[in-house]
């Protein structure tokens, strides 16, 4: 059977680990805000709102969620890992949720105890939430920012997490052909991307089976698209949307990924929509280069920043260094972007099990951006490229 | 002409309030960390992700922008009103962006000044970021929490944004139709969200014409979904998604918007699929009841504490209480849930020109839940129901 998600058995494994490394910080107690964490530690998806919720691990003693009501039918149908669900009428209540918090870590034992947490607030704090902060409610807790004990342990990627976004890599690959299969001048770059992942998502669906569940709420289980990165502004690596339709000419920049149990790759091309002019080649082949620079790169124990290094270089020797608005990649797994951080900046060393993106990039205002993106996997001797889709401007070139 | 966006001269006068409110708060400069408000106040969307970004208002003196290189062609292509825009390569970096900002408003000469903002950590903070707080970077600098600040402005709608919010009403509605027109059994939910989502999206780009542009990135224009709340698993208020195929005697409950200028509405209905049993129609009539009365507590004036205890009351005759798992509404527009609450805690008055949604809902686990819900503009003798919907249980059964 294909692997749709992470098993419990993992979950508990992640959660020993926490354990393990509460005793090694001499925690009583990690308090997480955040929902991915939820997630991550018992596969229980949180749609995180202005409305506080929090997990609990005690160093000893059963995991505990703490938040809104409404969600207190909803963790048992997910996790057994959660042995107490302490809610809250909703937000703001008479009573302030974080007075809840404070009365519930009272209850567990936890007043005065030594307590790591992803948040010193103690609530996510998002969509016009205010309140005080869980540290001012119970003074005699030593509240101590660990918000790397989760952090440093999705750094490295899993067994289990590495089919999840190989799996995910095939049902990107089916979103990425149909985008470029339906991509021609006059249409609006939205429509091409809905198209696209309506039925790659359809297809994915009815190969998977029955079990295969969403975990990104609000997005296509399969998606593609453009991001508004088309023509002039694809020169916008951060652009939203275009208000123009797609015509000849065009330099596209896609995007691509698939959620299978919650994760996803990471796949974005650079299309040309027509013949593509000798400028438009000359920035295609140096980003092309610069990648393939990368590519060579990636292996255990080399340093974030040799990675970063190595593209600046091309981009240099091609006299478009001043084109550049962003370092090589980032982690990638359960969120859109993770350490670590392939950065000039960064000197820390690639390990077996990260999985990284790996995307440079060249933009000129008022022209065109260029840039492909890969989710690379670093193995024991050297690195995988998970996406596979084709790379060469041949074959990225739509013909009008 | 369609409105279709706010106006630059109401991004002006929002610019001139939030200096008007420095002034009265004896405050030298806002510094705001939130996307949503940079978009609020200028018209200009960021991304927000790990790397930090700042928006600076000083009381006299240019709006100045300090965030990631990758933004810096962005900026000018949407605002007019951003005059200054300090960047940093990357995060993290060889310096840190918060090392950065901090040279950037001791250049701005407010190194010793009294600075209000919506974070006391100055970046965002999201997707594995991680920094030192600004305050430990400026120590002579007065730094004061000031969420408030934009959170106060947002409460009230202007023309401009009820006029957005009406015309995604519009689109909401289109996409709704479709999707209950599509619903049948044997079909997974997404499969209908999608396709009425895409067709909604593609008429609504039709209709609205070249100028429309979507602001929310990642999402349909136009929308309309389950979120898994189907069948046994609509009992789950916060469902994401369900394993099942859609059958007959399922209830469902639904969710639709649409984004017009970056503002939407919110449209929930609650369907069945099949004849409904005695019970279901017991507990539809109830939730109806409830939202019926809530409606007429909407009006100026009226606490919002009074709407929350309207519905409650009715859950309580019909002897349901014990199946609400959340109050009857929020404020809406820009994001998912804004403030006011309408929660029993919350006994701020509502006033002219608030938008509040309007959901009371229960649910059985195991059965079944029921909630619609609806946009309201409180006006200035009462209030409008912008959504229009049907909301009786004939109009929402699905002959399966």
């Amino acid at each position: 059977m294909v692997r749709l998600a992470i098993s419990e058995s993992e979950h508990k494994r992640r959660m020993e680990h926490v354990r393990k490394t509460l005793a090694e910080r001499k925690l009583d107690a990690l308090y997480l805000t955040s929902g991915v964490s939820f997630f991550y530690l018992t596969g229980y998806s949180y749609i995180a709102t202005e409305r506080p919720a929090a997990l609990i691990i005690p160093a000893d003693g059963e995991i505990t969620f703490m938040g809104p009501l409404l969600e207190i039918d909803h963790i048992p149908l997910k996790t057994r890992l959660i042995k107490n669900i302490k809610t809250y009428p909703d937000y703001p209540g008479k009573k302030h949720p974080i007075d809840y918090f404070a009365k519930f870590l009272k209850d567990m034992g936890l007043a005065n105890k030594r307590i790591g947490t992803d948040n010193m607030a103690g609530a996510g704090g998002i969509w016009g939430y205010s309140g005080p902060p869980i540290t001012k409610k119970l003074p005699k807790a030593k509240f101590v920012l660990a918000k790397g004990v989760i952090q440093n342990m999705r750094l490295i990627k899993s067994e289990e997490e590495i089919e999840l976004i190989r799996e995910s890599a095939k049902w990107a690959n089916l979103a990425h052909s149909l985008l470029q299969e339906y991509t021609e001048p006059g249409l609006w770059d939205f429509d091409v991307a809905i198209a696209a992942s309506h039925e790659a998502s359809m297809t994915m669906k009815k190969a998977l089976g029955p079990d295969y569940e969403p975990q990104r709420w609000g997005r296509h289980p399969a998606s593609a698209g453009f991001r508004g990165q088309v023509g002039e502004m694809s020169a916008i690596p951060h652009s939203i949307a275009t208000k123009r339709s797609m015509r000849d000419g065009d330099v596209l920049v896609t995007g691509a990924g698939a959620d299978v149990g919650g994760y996803s790759c990471e796949l974005e091309r650079t299309m040309i929509l027509g013949e593509p002019t000798v400028k438009q080649q000359k920035y295609f082949e140096a980003m092309l280069k610069a990648q393939e620079e990368a590519f060579k790169t990636l292996k255990p124990n080399a340093k974030c920043s040799s990675v970063d290094k190595a593209t600046a270089k091309v981009f240099k020797k091609a006299g478009l260094e001043r084109l550049m608005r962003h370092h090589t990649g980032h982690g990638l797994g359960l969120e859109g972007h993770e350490p670590p951080w392939l950065d000039v900046g960064n000197h820390a060393v690639l390990k077996p099990g990260m999985v990284v993106s790996c995307e440079p990039g060249i933009y000129e205002p008022g022209f065109s951006g260029f840039r492909h993106s890969d989710t690379i996997l670093i193995t024991k001797d050297g690195a995988e490229i998970i996406t596979y889709y084709p790379r060469d401007l041949e074959s990225l070139t739509i013909q009008a």
